[in-house]
């Protein structure tokens, strides 16, 4: 069956979209915002708890799992999704990301990356193929080509070489990925901020066809603008009826400008990892909870949220456990994160279906304080 | 109501007794393992989790909560069920074993104890009435009084001393307690290793007629027969209508031998504590996870256990957890650890029941491979 996506409804008053991703392991309503579970769990929650604020789909990572416990061990344990225990669909990102990245510790060549592993040092290499391989056994339902996403900023000529050798990477990708009906690949759109590097990368892969794109290269320190503009020009040259997947964004602002630029899915580990320092988004802006003037605040971190933590908790009780470095903090900040961007996810779907989702942006914008 | 205590048997075999404590948050079956919250929290755990566990009782801390967040503060967010979401029984400690164990920190009085902050070096008074106060401040169902339990080793001269100090201090708490319905006092017997010492205890508190007693002053490292000892001969001089609660013990063999001289009531922070440095209890015996032949293992930490971690995850994802320093392998470890011992006390109880614990025991300690 593989990876199938129906367009279910086009905004009337932007270019968002409403659809239906098909993978093996269920279906996917979009637009969508993934937790990311780096090495096979979500930071601090169970696979349930996930499943219980609304996630339809989680991240994993290849260059992670690659290094521990390793791939093999992980195909061993019947892939990655009884390994750690989610049923729903899995999306794995190539590995690309990570180990360029590491900067003086990579080499790149055509054949692929010669890297040096963060935790002990030892040699590895990762290619296209080899992340292809890597991924078969995870066995997650949508892997994602190896691509190199370059720094910003970057030279026209550095960024044209990168996306050349990108696009030669997904096809070796394509090439090497067999059974189609258990795995799904993505394309990723890389071009930095240079428009017509962005349409031969785009025109380029779509030509290969692939049963979903993904834009990379973006949200890496541009300013927001920038990033508008990218997403205005490309999302266009993208086939109508296959999913389009922002690549790192997790802010309420970055997921509303992308949603309306007609993007369907979007990753970040923004919203986890804020959470374990004491950061929460609520529907009035952030909140940083060790703040001394929560510290006899009884009430909810977020008074219109309807997760396990605001429901149960006071803010005071939160900034204590945060004081004293108990785990409850990070798992009750982490559960009302996640639940933050699932819930607006969740309103923005039924705001394009009510066909006023500019005027829920406003709306959202407004309270949040954000100025537009 | 208060604190009541229904004796339901008597066992057969051994001094053991299957019992009901009535306390104002509902009621606890006995013989019973506490798990320890210290700062108002299991440690990696939610309330309905450890209640989910079997859980019929927690333990909380006095010295700490008056540090952080402050007992005013408790009291304001509406007593301690409320701050930490648990709505069942609970038992603090008085602060004694913990300012008595800050060492150079502390000065000794008649009055009370003058101590420094752990935490920040700040001055502070704990007595008798300071600790009630506070303990009156959190609302717990069983309050501790304040006692000093004397090191191991020590000499007559200083726990005659001490033990006849605690023995007045009790009777301080006594006096300052007002409200008997809403909150149960246990008095401590302490004596160290001398019997005489332990008798002369345990009469005087007998005396002043708690509601409850506790045995203070064991498992503080003296050899495990000397704890048997001195728990054969002071079980008896306590009255058999009244709860027994043996202070910090939480391995199966002690709480084996502590049941089956008569005591109703155990905690210990070790098995959370242990759990988050990756070393399960299992009904085979202990075992810790970061070892390397675990790491195909796909079998569950206990293959005769009900908890969730046994029920979904294997020893090699446990493992793979500890490794990458994931909170989800504390929050699974710890799971199992309480699940073991709560289930450890209800085999307990059903052996009571059934008139054959010191069956029980022996096959447990066999499977185990605890030598008697």
């Amino acid at each position: 069956m593989g990876i199938k996506f129906d367009l279910l409804k086009e905004s009337q008053d932007s270019k968002a979209r409403l659809g239906l991703i098909h993978t093996p392991h269920g279906d996917i309503e979009t637009p969508i915002f993934m937790p990311v579970g780096t090495r096979a769990t979500v930071k601090a929650m169970t696979p349930e708890e996930v499943k219980g604020l609304g996630a339809q789909i989680i991240l994993s990572n290849t260059y992670h799992l690659y290094l521990k416990p390793g791939h093999e061990l992980v195909k061993d344990a019947g892939g990655l999704h009884k390994f750690m225990n989610w049923d729903g669909p899995i999306l794995t990102d190539s590995g690309g990301f990570q180990v360029f990245s590491l900067g003086d510790l990579r080499k790149i060549k055509e054949e692929g990356v010669e890297f040096r592993s963060h935790i002990d040092g030892s040699k590895h290499f990762l290619s296209p193929e080899k992340s292809i391989e890597i991924q078969n056994a995870l066995g997650s339902d949508i892997m994602m080509a190896f691509d190199e996403c370059a720094p910003y900023p970057s030279s026209y000529e550095y960024v044209k070489q990168s996306m050349e050798r990108t696009t030669r990477w997904a096809k070796r990708c394509k090439d090497y990925h067999k059974d189609w009906d258990r795995q799904g690949l993505f394309g990723i759109v890389q071009g930095g901020m240079y428009k017509d590097l962005r349409e031969i990368s785009a025109k380029a892969l779509v030509e290969m066809d692939f049963p979903g794109y993904a834009i990379g290269g973006l949200s890496v320190g541009e300013p927001k603008e920038m990033m508008c503009d990218i997403l205005d020009f490309t999302t266009p040259i993208l086939p109508k009826n296959k999913p389009r997947y922002l690549m790192g964004v997790g802010t309420p602002d970055y997921l509303f400008e992308a949603v309306i630029r007609g993007i369907d899915m979007a990753d970040c580990v923004l919203p986890t990892r804020i959470a374990r320092n004491g950061t929460v988004m609520t529907s009035k802006g952030k909140l940083v909870i060790r703040n001394g003037k929560y510290a006899k605040d009884f009430n909810p971190l977020d008074d219109e949220c309807d997760c396990y933590a605001c429901k149960n908790y006071s803010r005071a009780y939160i900034r204590h456990l945060f004081n004293v470095d108990e785990i409850l903090g990070a798992r009750l900040a982490t559960t009302h994160n996640l639940r933050f961007l699932i819930k607006l996810m969740e309103n923005i779907r039924q705001a394009i279906k009510e066909d006023r989702l500019m005027e829920y942006r406003s709306e959202f914008y407004e309270k949040f304080g954000y100025t537009e």
